[in-house]
């Protein structure tokens, strides 16, 4: 029964818009994100997603604007609508999301990330 | 489509072991805890339960030990484990957990919360 410690994890990847998986919470994954830049317009079809933002500041484009969040805030994602998240300097992010999940939703690209990636 | 900012919450409330739900994804939800003193063991039968740390620290007792978790840190308290969370000076939880869970488990006592308290 360990303890998962978001600094420790963060310390052993670098690579950004790339989900580590850190814990289970029976079929649900909490999964570390590095982001910088500007990530693709997709949805998820079948489950709504959270973003809790560890540090930094991020953006995420809807179709009728975009909702700022910074560290020690969240934002559910409905399910079904199409988003684009973004960030002008590196923020470090937890997502809460079903097993499964991909993290470019329906819209397939070079920034499809493997799943599963425990770290 | 709000963020939630967890200071802002905190703000709306002073009493501990009281959990208020703050998000809902899918059918899990997202609640905000005080934690000071002792509260009882107990355990959840069908369900797996996650403490994430935002302010503070608190230590979560199992039968085989106790698990100290500081601000930055997260637990996956296993269904049917028991266990029962401490904290010598007030700290600041996040919860996530399937809706309609109650915060004693099987142990119903004088802590047991109202459900579904949103704020």
């Amino acid at each position: 029964m360990n303890p998962v410690d978001f600094a420790d994890k963060f310390a052993l990847f670098s690579d950004q818009w790339s989900p580590r998986v850190v814990a289970e919470m029976n079929d649900y994954q909490f999964k570390l994100v590095r982001l910088q830049g500007d990530f693709i317009w997709h949805q998820h079809d079948d489950t709504d997603e959270v973003f809790i933002v560890l540090e930094g500041e991020i953006e995420i484009d809807f179709e009728e604007g975009s909702v700022p969040l910074h560290a020690g805030q969240m934002l559910v994602v409905p399910k079904g609508v199409r988003h684009c998240p973004r960030a002008r300097d590196e923020a470090k992010v937890l997502l809460v999301e079903p097993r499964g999940v991909v993290n470019t939703g329906d819209a397939g690209s070079d920034l499809t990330a493997s799943n599963d990636q425990w770290i």
